[in-house]
C-alpha cells in the first residue's frame, strides 16, 4: 500500500462551504484512496456533514476556528486580520509539514497572498502564478497566470514559461514542452511593449521546452503550444470567456434537442455519447488552478463550485504529489537558472 | 425601390483574395438588392470573376490597380508606400463621398492607420476602436475594442462605452444600453489602475445608457450586459479564445455523432435541428468588425474567411447605412459631449 497523501483543507472557503468541501474531499478519495485530510473550520458546521458521509471520519482530523476569510476581504486585510482563520492555518499546515498541499475555494487573492507569506516562493521566482489545464484538440495544455498578476514585467512572463514548462513535464510527462506567449497577432511586431520584450527574452534564455514564439486566442483550444504564457488580467479574462462559451454552446446544444419531435428521438439515441461528450466538457472537470512558484503546493477551486469541482481541485493537489511534481519543478528551475547565469553561445540577445 | 447603397471593396485584401471578395459580394446583394460595389483591385485578376456570377457585372464599378497592402506589411510602411492601393482607394472612395463605407479583409493595422488619416475621426474621439457583435444566452451583445488600440488609457475606454452604446441604439435599436467594463472581478478594488480609472469615470458622468459595472469573462456569453468595453489587447484575445472554444466543441461534437452506431442514428434524426444550431454558432455569422469613431463607416472583414462570411462583413456595413447609424452615433455623441462640458450633480468625481 502506497503513503498517505495528507491534504489540508480550508473548510470554510467558498460559495457553498463547507458543504462542497466535505462531500468533494469525500469523492476524491475513490480517485486517491490514500488521501487523508486535515480540515480546518468551525467544527459545529463541519462535524455533521462528516458523520453523514459513511466511515469518513477515520480519514479525516478536524481543527476548529470561528474565525474565516471573506469573499470581498482585500488581500492586505486578511493577511492582517486573519491569523486564525481556516486559510491561513491550512495553509500553515503545509509550511509545518503536516500536511503536503492545501486546497481552498476561498478568497484567491488572500489566499496567495498568505501563501506567498507562509510558503515562500521558490529560488529566483518572483511572483508565483496560477495554472491551470485547458482541453485542446489536441489534448491538454496549460496556461498560466490566470489571475494571480495584475501587474507584471517581461520578467514575469520569463518566469511563467520556465514554471509551466516545468510544471507540464512533472505531471503530465511531456518531455519537451512547447511554449507560446499570448498576443494579439504572431508577428515580432505585434503588441504591447511588454509582451515583445519577453518574447526577445524567450527566444534567447535556454528554456526547459521549446519556444514557439507568440500565440493568438484561438490557439489555445487548438492545441498549437503545451504551456499558453501570459499575464493574470487577460489569462483570466481568457479563462472566464471560455467557460462562458462553453456553457453558451451547451445550453444551445440543450434548446436544438428540445427544439423538434424528431430532435427529441435523436437525442434519445445519441444520449449515451452525448453523455460522454457533456464529461468531456465539463468545466468542474477543469477545476483547480495550481500556484506555481511557492515551496508548497497549493491549489485554488473555483468559489461556486460543486462537490464533483472540488473533488477534482483535490485531484490536482493529489497528482501534484504523487509525481513528486514539487521537486522535480525546484530541480529543474535550479537547472535553467545556473545556465542562465553561464553566458553561452545561445543564450545571449545578439547585438544587445 | 429604395435607395442604391454603394459600398466600397477593397478587393485585394484577405487570404483568398480576390476570389471570396467577390463571391461574398454577389452573396451580400441576395439580402440587400439594392447594394452596389466599386471594386478596387487588379482588373485581369477581379474581371474574370466578376464574369462568372450571373448580371453581377451590372452593379459593379471596377477602378483598377496593381499596388496591394500585404499582410505583414507595417501600418507606417503602409502609410507610406501604398497611396495607390486597393485599400487606400477604396478608403478615398468613402472620404470623397463615392461610396457609403469600405470593406476589406486586409491588413488590419494599416486599414485602421489609413483610415483614420483619410477618414478623420469624430470630434471628442481620439482613438476608433474595432467593434462587432457576440452571440449570448440573451441575443447578441457588441464588445470593442477588438485590436485596434494596444495602448490605451482610462479616457479611451470611456470613448469605446460612449461609441459602443449610441452604435447599439443605431443599429440594434437598444434604447437604453446596458454598459460593462471587462475585467478580472467585479468589485471596485479589483484589476489593473487604468479599469479601475475607468471604471470611476464611467459611474459619473452621464451616459446614453446604464453603466453595470465591472464583469468578467463568462458575463460576455451570459448577455449580462449590451456593451463589453475593454482594451484591445484583451480584446482580440478574449474574440479569439472564444471562436477557438467554439471550433473545438463543434469538433468534439462531430466526433460524438460518429462514436457509435447509435449516436449515428441519432445524429440523422436531429440533423435538421443540428444544422440549425451549426448555422447559429457559424463564426461567419458574427465577421465583419466595425471602426468606430471614424467619420466615415469602414468595416474590417476576417482575413481568413470565406465568401459567407465575407458577405456578412458587407452586411455589417449595409446596416450601417440603413439604419443611418454613423449621423445618429454622431448626434448622440455631441450631445454626451456638451452634457460632459457642463458640470452637473451627477457628472462630478466626487471629491475629485
Amino acid at each position: 500500500m502506497s503513503d498517505p497523501i495528507v491534504i489540508a483543507l480550508d473548510a470554510m472557503g467558498g460559495d457553498h462551504a463547507p458543504d462542497i468541501v466535505i462531500k468533494g474531499a469525500f469523492i476524491a478519495r475513490k480517485r486517491f484512496p490514500n488521501l487523508r485530510y486535515i480540515l480546518f473550520g468551525d467544527e459545529r458546521l463541519i462535524k455533521p456533514l462528516l458523520d453523514k458521509q459513511p466511515g469518513f471520519n477515520d480519514f479525516c482530523s478536524l481543527v476548529h476556528t470561528t474565525q474565516f476569510v471573506r469573499g470581498d476581504d482585500k488581500p492586505s486585510v486578511a493577511l492582517r486580520n486573519s491569523r486564525d482563520s481556516s486559510m491561513r492555518l491550512a495553509i500553515e499546515a503545509v509550511a509545518e509539514a503536516k500536511a503536503a498541499a492545501v486546497v481552498s475555494a476561498g478568497n484567491t487573492g488572500a489566499l496567495m497572498a498568505m501563501a506567498k507569506i507562509v510558503l515562500k516562493t521558490l529560488p529566483g521566482i518572483d511572483r508565483p502564478a496560477m495554472a491551470s489545464y485547458f482541453p485542446t484538440i489536441k489534448g491538454e495544455s496549460v496556461m498560466l497566470d490566470l489571475g494571480a498578476n495584475i501587474q507584471y514585467d517581461a520578467a514575469n512572463l520569463l518566469q511563467f514559461a520556465l514554471m509551466g514548462s516545468v510544471f507540464i513535464s512533472a505531471v503530465l510527462g511531456v518531455r519537451m514542452p512547447v511554449i507560446g506567449l499570448l498576443n494579439v497577432g504572431s508577428e515580432d511586431v505585434k503588441g504591447n511593449e511588454i509582451v515583445r520584450e519577453a518574447n526577445a527574452l524567450l527566444r534567447h534564455v535556454k528554456l526547459p521546452g521549446l519556444y514557439h514564439g507568440f500565440i493568438e486566442g484561438d490557439d489555445i483550444a487548438k492545441g498549437t503550444v503545451d504551456v499558453i504564457v501570459t499575464d493574470g488580467f487577460t489569462g483570466n479574462i481568457a479563462l472566464k470567456s471560455i467557460e462562458g462559451t462553453a456553457k453558451l454552446i451547451s445550453e444551445y446544444l440543450k434548446q436544438t434537442f428540445r427544439s423538434s419531435f424528431l430532435a427529441q428521438i435523436g437525442y434519445l439515441f445519441a444520449r449515451p455519447a452525448l453523455n460522454t461528450l457533456k464529461v468531456r466538457v465539463d468545466p468542474r472537470r477543469y477545476n483547480g488552478a495550481i500556484f506555481l512558484g511557492l515551496n508548497g503546493v497549493a491549489v485554488k477551486s473555483h468559489g461556486g463550485t460543486d462537490a464533483i469541482g472540488f473533488a477534482n481541485a483535490v485531484g490536482v493537489a493529489a497528482n501534484m504529489i504523487v509525481h513528486k511534481a514539487l521537486s522535480k519543478i525546484n530541480q529543474d528551475l535550479k537547472l535553467v537558472q545556473d545556465s542562465l547565469q553561464q553566458p553561452s553561445a545561445n543564450s545571449q540577445v545578439p547585438n544587445a
